[in-house]
């Protein structure tokens, strides 16, 4: 995976001469070592956590996260601080319960997917049709899960760069609709995690669907999805026990969620103005909502606390920005990208002014890797950041990066990106959990991911040239 | 901790030739080795907990329980199966709630203590006062915790022995009693366990008082203890960093946990008839109850499923134990010892032919260590078997070692015991809580525990002398 790329790291150490005076990059220096033990992006996620916690888009957590973001920007001392409305359907959780009625009975823990439908009051009642993947569920016959609850056994696998998350997520998107389009009842997948705990992970489906050209949102309606939980890795470990004795097993689950109307919510933005081009925008953050289980510390209070640390520890130092860093906070991400939606939406006509942005939102372990998406005439600057990242064991590689979700929409605009790769090997330990909580966040790994925003932000803000904008890829 | 008695291991091993024949050193050396990559104490705990699963002393679980293990010794081939009852007061969880109402409101997991009294039906809702550890709550004044909720954070510290158990327990055992002799409405300890999850830990408390001489069991009143419930490591942390504000803090919480008059299970029993002595009877055994929070896979279905296949094993090799191998599955250990005391009492004209005894009762993960608690006399056979077990990675510790806490009336009543005991590491992160699963048992590390067992009970049911009955220690 690490490319060193070390023709134009070459080219890079010389024309990064040109580009940034010693002075500057010695600053930088300072200050990225400095911030190996400030606590800062450590103390705001416990505010978010403590203060706030639970803060599902929609919910009286989301709008108290909303002050909480706009106190926070302004106590740090933020140049600007403002809103931006985000409107969405609003999704509430109810009620969950979950049990195997026979042959042996059992307590199920169980938790509905983001958007689904609600089951009967009494809950919902049928035979499973065991599935190992979402794939073996879409190509049955029909007449397999015709009245009966489906179940995905597939288990998430563990990787350092969680690409086991994409492997087995199409469980969760697709799992309800496929089950209604063959007739059955209810769905049930094993969460898509990596840990062996009974709390199971939600998250979100495909049971809203949204255009992106037109941003016109429809709900399915019932019938076009069955209701859908996740139950956790060791209650699916224990439903294929009972499956493997050949016996029927009848399952009963209660969801007792539902669409409850529109709700605004708010995108909050923070800036610090640029020196020389305050009209040119670095753009960064996290998103400010969370999944309403645990309360959301490393997702995403870490990206949003390590965002507005790297521009809070940039604004203190003797760095004097040139363009403006703009944190965007953005609202209601796990329940389908509104906030980054509705950003792009607001601001589709100032994308020659968004000179490059980067999401933080996989947690807050180390970063251990970085890559880019920005211009070939731009990638000496990105040969610098990679010599000052590497004394934080991070490894430049390669020029075809990611970046968070809430970046996409922007992206597809045309504006170049940076992904700064943390090491996810527990992150789906805790992802969409009740266990994602503050004690999993170590100050000396969230301080590092704060040392590497600040290599690319400052340097991003002091690069005289752009890094391509409208990129065409 | 490894104290090898090099002097008597001397002995022993002169000793040891003139104990057991060559041929039969050889034949429980080899079933060690066989026993290594076997199976079977790994199939009865996926048995147990996929066929009956959580089974709390006096619930539906309990009786199928009692109905699986009769049919499970049948199964083995075990020569007598019996059961004898065992009466005891029946307490039943119900609705479990709990929140911060302020100064941050957020949803906490709670977890009723075993016996807690219910609180009112709306929920108990007070002024959290928080003490580090049940000694700074017993020495407190009246006045700060009078109307109050108390709150003791101490965490349990992990290790290997599991020591970390005993100086924190406390707190579980004694909230409840001192805060309502202080006038105080509530008891919320931290979890006593290791774990990072959002799923409290569970636990007797001493809301029951026995008296061991009459047996007569009385239950605490309302009034002489208050509602107690557990919270999770990181909710813990999470109230900690509330009151960390300095604010008042509101807490709520819901129990409806109730006394629920009397319930007889059984004791289940299994034996493999002694060739010589018959009547003389080598005590081996676990808990067949468990809290009703997991399916009990480490506490304590393996206990029983490693003392189970260790005497199967045994039965069907080249050994004809000369000594009756009796396992006991004892009753509602978990809520007040009752199957032990029970057991204790009927047999108590019986301990001249009570040999030596040990329960297994720590989980799944391997010895590492041996103790024993016999005479002087019978040292040698020890260190025949510490000669055994060494392949095996397991080290004698001395003559004054523990057993499992069902061994404790039997001990009392003079029998001599023998502890194996296992890694505790990470015991503790699951004990009592639903995480308690079967995909927690690692088949190789419980087919060890079971191979250490077989020398232990091996060569205990074929000494031709006694371990030291009525040692009067």
């Amino acid at each position: 995976m690490l490319k060193p790329l070390l023709c134009f790291l070459f080219i890079g150490n010389l024309s990064a001469q040109e580009l940034f005076s010693e002075d500057f990059i010695g600053q930088v220096t300072v200050l990225r070592d400095k911030a190996l033990t400030d606590t800062t992006a450590y103390d705001i996620t416990e505010s978010l956590t403590t203060e706030v916690g639970a803060r599902l888009g929609g919910s009286e957590g989301d709008a108290r996260a909303v002050k909480w973001a706009v106190a926070k920007f302004n106590e740090l001392g933020f140049d600007k601080v403002w809103t931006e409305p985000v409107t969405f359907p609003k999704w509430v959780r109810g009620k969950e319960t979950a049990e195997i009625i026979s042959p042996f009975p059992h307590e199920i823990k169980i938790t509905a997917l983001g958007g689904s439908l609600s089951t009967p009051k009494k809950g919902l009642k049928g035979e499973i049709v065991h599935f190992e993947t979402i794939k073996d569920l879409e190509l049955a016959d029909p007449s397999l899960v015709k009245g009966k609850i489906t179940f995905i056994s597939n288990r998430m696998q563990r990787h350092k760069s969680g690409k086991g998350y994409g492997l087995a997520n199409g469980a969760r998107y697709m799992a309800a609709k496929h089950t209604a389009d063959k007739g059955g009842i209810g769905a049930i997948i094993r969460s898509i995690g990596t840990d062996s705990n009974r709390d199971p992970h939600t998250g979100g489906m495909k049971s809203v669907n949204y255009d992106q050209q037109t941003n016109i949102t429809t709900l399915l309606k019932k019938g076009e999805i069955v209701p859908a939980g996740a139950i956790s890795n060791p209650d699916a470990d224990l439903l294929v026990n009972v499956l493997n004795r050949g016996k029927p097993v009848i399952f009963k689950y209660t969801l007792g969620s539902y669409w409850d109307g529109e709700y605004t919510s708010q995108n909050v933005i923070g800036e610090i103005t640029g020196s020389e081009k305050p009209d040119e925008l670095i753009i960064i953050g996290g998103h400010l909502d969370s999944w309403d289980l645990g309360t959301g510390a490393i997702d995403d209070a870490s990206g949003c606390a390590i965002t507005m640390a790297a521009a809070k520890l940039i604004m203190d130092s003797s760095i004097t920005p040139k363009r403006t860093i703009r944190v965007v906070l953005w609202a209601n991400e796990e329940n389908g990208l509104y906030g980054a939606r509705a950003y792009a939406k607001a601001h589709k006509n100032e994308m020659h002014n968004h000179i490059i942005g980067a999401e933080a939102d996989f947690g807050a372990a180390p970063v251990y890797a970085f890559a880019s998406r920005v211009s070939q005439q731009s990638l000496p600057v990105i040969s610098k950041m990679s010599e000052l990242m590497a004394p934080l064991a991070i490894g430049y590689v390669g020029n075809k990066g990611n970046s968070g979700a809430d970046i996409s929409p922007l992206k597809k605009l045309g504006m170049a990106t940076l992904g700064l790769y943390q090491d996810g090997s527990k992150y789906f330990d805790l992802h969409h959990t009740p266990d994602d909580t503050m004690d999993k966040v170590i100050q000396e790994e969230i301080s590092q991911v704060t040392a590497s925003w600040i290599v690319f932000v400052a340097l991003a803000a002091q690069y005289a040239g752009n890094f391509g904008f409208n990129l065409n890829q």
